[in-house]
């Protein structure tokens, strides 16, 4: 594997009445005897190259971006090792970092999130989206997730002990709109027919414009998109699943904010948005957060009704992420504590308490799971089940056709397919198929900083991909108000469901 | 010959739902209709290209930069057929920027120019770069120059009604000093031994970087160095001269703050740096001046010792160029009114007047030429002559040899050969043998930006040439001394020099 860039240690002959090599034709001379032929370097590179030269004594580190026409993007003096770049899942709700080691060739340490602070601006794409009709407003956006990712960098940093601007790279992973976001990109277009993005493929980008504060004049790749609908993120998921490798058909459905849904294989891929909603990430259920410390993120009711769960960090539980909002909806069915609507029925527990916005099972002191929350996260279920079902029979296959079902998503590595399964979330098929893939965007990101040709692969992907529009139609309806029921109306394509409960 | 930059005015198909291309790449379809191949573009580019579009009902002029790798600098919305470059003789003393038409291939109108504003924080080469050991010393001269540039492309722009936003590209021709201060390059090692650049040549530099007010993607070409003491404006001129191609041998001698020399045909190019000081660039002779408007440009004087003159423009005469000051030293000597060392011979006319800095001949109202002034030239003329004496018995020729001798600077295009080899500047050669060149550095500027190929040529000569140095030696000193003398202490070396003032 090639990486995005590496870094070279360069033991020089010093200037001398001799060899009056120009500074930078000599450390170019350096990087030709390692088998590197680089024409030249950006300005701002020869402007620090003298005095690199000549603080220890010729000895210096030169930063590479590899590519056919490899690039020198920075000089430094004496040895500098590390090589650390960093890959970001920027997400509509969520922004997640991570480091990545160039020398290794893997992902190095914890990832680090925060809540995307462009939502106290707009909570939504759309708010946002038109939020940048104000003056200013767009690089107001871009401003905001830019300092987030510079924050959670500067963390990353500091916890590996190393200088953030020495990082020679970061690769940026998010859908159509968070993309544009982040490159001051008019997001107008997006949301308007014939709902077209600025661009699908961004042209060079450096640090320095993103305003990242890693090395100046490192490479940003921001993932390309298909369109509006499918973004970078998707292909970095469809990336890291390797389905676009297996002869067999694989199922991707990434659920973030929205679900994207991905069908196919080597030979073809068919992507639509599902209307998921962002129940599962955190905001829209009452006592949901982002999978991060302090989120319940496993729960079992007992036969008492009483919870048992686990919490993300050796804190104190602080809400639910998404894969306990799906096991909680799971076990109330099964405890008998609601009913197939996803109404509680009475009297079974104290438990069971009333509040301000009607019946709700407290989980915890001020946790409490509304029967306002049930139903957003049914509608979700529903709507992720119905479009797999559309998207499916639209291609002429069935779930038995499936070889491998990918679930990714900011929770996907938490989530248990079978609790999923049994609430008619996702279809009822062998469990052994489900694979979970975690954060499969960031996964993605890390991919194509550690890999040169993971960038062609996804470029190959992209030109692969056919959209269906899935939302439209009145059968879709027809069948949505059908899955809109624990766990589906017609309960023979749920044979195994209640199985999964023992 | 293919221009650096050209224009292209596409009508592009309007987004519909049938043709859900994203702006960008609609932008590149129609591109490659025009069979350019542009893979993507600068992120400041994409974020104008979604009004650009709509703006003008999807009619758009796309500004690109021809290379292997075409690039896309410019989107803007409805037809802008005007493609004006910027070429800039960055001089040590003087600043000249010509408007350059990329669509007929020529230059356009006359060229601006103005005192390097740099001379007013150091006088001399030497010291500017001692003021980039000051704190912001090297960012105040980069400034400087990048101030004065953007003043006279302003005044280019609104002399031919342009906008100087619009302009594509600018090519800039300057010493190996003055480059690095255009760059921001720490110029310190230039000037201490081993005499090294930062660097001979120089990556990508885009106007929004080097500060210039053209379009602000537009490539900023700064001409190569051979080393310290060749520079891009040297290279400059031998491309102008075509000296580089020819079987003969040629000279091309460069009259700027300092005097360059350059011998060589198409198989072997030798350079030297010669010591002929600022004498014919104005700002040393007392009433010396730019060759700008205001001075005068030819003298002759009459058997009554009164001169009669022609100035630059339809203006009163304000001080004299370098070419009138040869005109004046050949005419002083040939009427009797100095003497061989240059000295007043008393009690001839009562022109001659005494001033506060001794004798002086009086050209018009404050306008003198002193007994100071005469020696300053001479100093200037006997260096030239004796530095073309070395260069030539060193590479083992004789004037001769030479087939054309190339006059360049930025007096060069008013210099009279003639009145130059009466004085023992230039050698006394066949008349016709002299070429007068004017800016060359200009010229070669020009030309990098009307065919891309000339930058290649500038390369290849830049790979022949030979650097001598000249001034160490004692039989310099011996015939520098020889040659402080009208038209020279060996009168046989001059066998026509008093045909020419007949």
């Amino acid at each position: 594997m090639t990486p995005l860039v590496k870094k070279y240690f360069l033991k020089l002959p010093q200037a001398s009445d001799d060899d009056k090599t120009p500074d930078l034709e000599r450390v170019l001379a350096g990087l030709r005897r390692e088998g590197l032929d680089v024409e030249s370097a950006p300005v701002s590179v020869i402007r620090k190259i003298s005095s690199a030269l000549r603080d220890n004594n010729f000895e210096v580190t030169a930063t590479v971006r590899l590519s056919e026409k490899p690039e020198l993007i920075g000089v430094e003096s004496g040895g500098r090792p590390d090589n650390f770049g960093i890959a970001v899942d920027l997400g509509t709700t969520n922004i997640v970092c991570s480091l990545v080691d160039l020398n290794s060739g893997s992902p190095a340490g914890i990832p680090v999130s925060d809540t995307n602070p462009q939502t106290a601006i707009g909570e939504d794409i759309l708010a946002r989206i038109h939020h940048c009709l104000n003056p200013g407003g767009l690089d107001e956006l871009r401003l905001a997730a830019v300092g987030c990712i510079n924050a959670l960098t500067e963390k990353l940093a500091a916890g590996a002990g190393i200088s953030a601007g020495d990082m020679p790279c970061a690769c940026i992973s998010g859908n159509t709109t968070m993309a544009h976001l982040f490159l001051g990109l008019d997001p107008y277009n997006i949301c308007r027919a014939p709902y077209v993005p600025a661009a699908n493929r961004f042209g060079d980008f450096k640090a320095r414009d993103a305003g990242l504060n890693i090395m100046p004049e490192a490479p940003v790749i921001v993932l390309p998109n298909v369109g509006s609908y499918v973004g970078g993120d998707v292909l970095a998921g469809i990336l890291a699943s390797g389905m676009a490798d297996r002869e067999g058909i694989s199922i991707l459905v990434d659920v973030g904010t929205n679900a994207e849904i991905i069908v196919g294989n080597r030979d073809w891929l068919v992507a639509c948005a599902g209307a998921a909603g962002p129940a599962l990430e955190g905001g829209v259920v009452s006592s949901g957060m982002r999978a991060a410390p302090g989120a319940i993120d496993r729960i079992t009711i007992d036969k008492n009704y009483k919870p048992s769960f686990s919490v993300i960090g050796d804190v104190p539980p602080a809400g639910m992420c998404g894969s306990a909002l799906i096991d909680l909806l799971s076990e109330l069915f099964r405890t008998g504590l609601i009913d197939g609507r996803g109404k509680f029925i009475p009297g079974r527990t104290e438990r069971v308490v009333g509040t301000e916005s009607g019946p709700a099972y407290r989980v915890a002191d001020s946790i409490f799971f509304t029967e306002k929350d049930i139903e957003n996260l049914i509608r979700t279920k529903a709507a992720m089940y119905t479009a797999l079902t559309v998207i499916i029979s639209e291609i002429g296959i069935t779930f038995d056709d499936i070889e491998s079902f990918f679930v990714a998503g900011t929770f996907g590595e938490y989530i248990a397919a079978d609790k999923a399964v049994s609430i008619g979330m996702l279809p009822d098929i062998p469990l052994e198929k489900f694979r979970l893939l975690g954060n499969s965007s960031l996964k993605g990101a890390v991919m194509a900083i550690l890999d040169l040709e993971a960038i062609q692969r996804i470029e190959k992907i992209s030109s692969m991909i056919t959209y269906k529009e899935l939302n439209a139609s009145a059968e879709f309806m027809s069948l949505y108000r059908a899955a809109m029921f624990l766990p589906h109306t017609d309960a023979s394509l749920f044979p195994n469901a209640y199985k999964l409960w023992l």
